[in-house]
């Protein structure tokens, strides 16, 4: 009997810049001649059958201009495309081009681009570089950092991806102006999360100038694209020492995905989160920790955010609470929920955690109330 | 325009232990029981069709005897299984099963088992935690070391998957008993492959011991499943500073991986390394690396390992050339190959590379001559 130690401690240094601004392709384009990618010698560009012509095919055609080897796959938009076959798809159109470990992969889209095309640099090559150019405020607000990349399964969303950090992000917001109302609408979604969840005075900002985000107020825009950034952020480099603390970007989200998924994605991310914080504010208040007042505040501004606020009839309610264990945050079969505490804040409940087992009565409840 | 700074700065510490032993599934079990997964609520047991019945079976039965939760995944045992379809099949049973990011997968079985196996727990719930219970000498040899998994696609072999280390690896040796001989054999490439590139005295080792490891000698294959974990970490450790030392892993993979996909996976891996480990050592002989002798004691060791050392007749040599530059050592559209120099060491090039260029033509010379 023989013992082996293998030891491998190392310092990994996965920091980038996120750059704010319009009109960014030319950035872009400048930054990769300044060597942002060393080891790439081609890039691969993805995205999807919306962007393609908007933004994707002049991404394409800047690189080749500057000299560089780029190719693009596009994929059909939507969230019913983040799939392991979407995924391998775009990987046998790589190889069959003859991409390797020396390419660098572009995300140019929304969140759906960027979490499918964030996945397939994660194992790609075991791992190849890549650059998000997030052309949505929903990937501005959710998929801009955190690293979280993933797809979809027929039995859950977000479970089968990896953490990876981009080299760069770029957050276009004369993009946002090609966005369908719905879509600008769905983005706010999370950008009100982010608020309850740890911004009070954020929070009181969306509700002075929610309307001048549909005007694309340059100041108005890029604030919250950057207080997008940094709550996030905050949240996430905290979450190296305190475990679980990531958790609090649940809020929303426990209901919110069971709902997307049971409307067969009929409802967008943000619609779906929209339906989700109404319902976990009530819990909160069911718990003690929201007033009347609270919830009103956040229905009344996600009402004016343009979001659904109560759950479409087409649901099965009683299939949406099956659907809830499928949660990430499930743990030994019991449901746990992010609760705040009023707004701008996440309850830390005693024993440390930011996540409260509910029993499903309590939240079926408020699910069938509504 | 705005610049938002993501600092990601971190210490990891991916270390672990081998162990190398005999009948190690108690062993198992107790560290399992004293908390070698902490995080761990439950248990994935993922094994293959061979290996079900020889041991997974019983790894499972254990771990319920001593109270844990478990679940077996089985799939069709062969080259063939390790594909992005296997793997998606396996995460949908977990998932139906209810497995989250609170378990751990465990890998029972050989390289096909637990490279899908770590591929499948980097990518479950974002990452979960993995322990490979090694019961051939190619999982010893290969898969040991270095946290490589991947799986094969239609084009080229281990080009999807990542970097995972498990949180500890068992290399059962009784377990070798159970393998045809032919098995056996193929994980003494890889062994014989690292004497080459690392370790002239091991490679004498070998020349003298070879025969012992058929009749499963203790010290013997002790030794061997040693050395491989040894001389592969020194290889791995090395490259944190060294990039692209790694690369010499490689030897007579460039050729052999080739082989294995042009073969329809007919050879094992292993086989499909020996032909190729042929054909790199009269690739350095042609480049004044290798005498006449190092060339034949190469040829006679593999022989006497029990593996074939020529291109068999039903290999398309024309296609087999074409699928080299499927390698990813390929760079720029040329290949690349890891040079022996003598026996015991590879070559650094004067640009500080382990792989040097070689014209097509050079290397075809070679493989039409076999």
């Amino acid at each position: 009997m023989k013992k082996f130690y293998v030891e491998l401690k190392k310092v990994v240094d996965d920091s980038y810049y996120i750059e704010i601004g319009h009109d960014l392709i030319d950035t872009l384009v400048r930054d990769i001649k300044n060597g942002l990618v060393p080891s790439a010698k081609r890039y691969a560009v993805v995205t999807d059958s919306n962007v393609k012509g908007l933004y994707a095919d002049v991404v394409l055609e800047s690189l080749k201009e500057a000299g560089m080897k780029a190719d693009l796959f596009v994929f059909p938009a939507g969230e019913k495309s983040k799939t392991r076959e979407t995924k391998a798809k775009i990987e046998d159109e790589m190889l069959s081009l003859g991409c390797r470990r020396d390419c660098c992969v572009i995300a140019v889209g929304g969140g759906v681009v960027t979490d499918l095309a964030g996945f397939i640099a994660g194992t790609f090559g075991r791992g190849v570089p890549f650059i998000n150019y997030a052309t949505t405020l929903l990937s501005a607000a959710d998929a801009s950092v955190g690293g979280k990349t993933a797809v979809d399964t027929p039995l859950a969303t977000n479970l089968i991806g990896l953490f990876n950090q981009p080299e760069r992000i770029y957050i276009d917001i004369d993009a946002w102006k090609t966005l369908p109302k719905r879509e600008l609408s769905s983005g706010l979604a999370e950008t009100i999360k982010h608020a309850i969840l740890a911004d009070n005075e954020f929070f009181c900002y969306l509700e002075n100038n929610i309307e001048k985000v549909f005007d694309f107020n340059t100041e108005v825009c890029e604030h919250i694209a950057e207080k997008n950034c940094e709550i996030k952020y905050q949240v996430v480099m905290k979450d190296e020492r305190e475990k679980g603390l990531r958790e609090i970007l649940n809020l929303g989200h426990t209901v919110g995905r069971a709902i997307e998924t049971v409307s067969d994605y009929r409802l967008l991310h943000g619609e779906a989160v929209s339906i989700g914080l109404v319902a976990e504010v009530k819990l909160a208040k069911s718990l003690g920790l929201a007033s009347d007042d609270d919830e009103s505040r956040v229905i009344s501004l996600l009402k004016r955010a343009g979001l659904p606020i109560t759950i479409p009839d087409y649901i099965d309610k009683c299939e949406l609470v099956k659907k809830l264990y499928t949660d990430k945050k499930v743990r030994d079969g019991k449901l746990r929920f992010v609760i705040q505490d009023g707004i701008g804040k996440i309850k830390e409940f005693d024993d440390g955690n930011f996540a409260k087992e509910i029993a499903e009565e309590d939240i079926a409840k408020i699910i069938y109330s509504e």
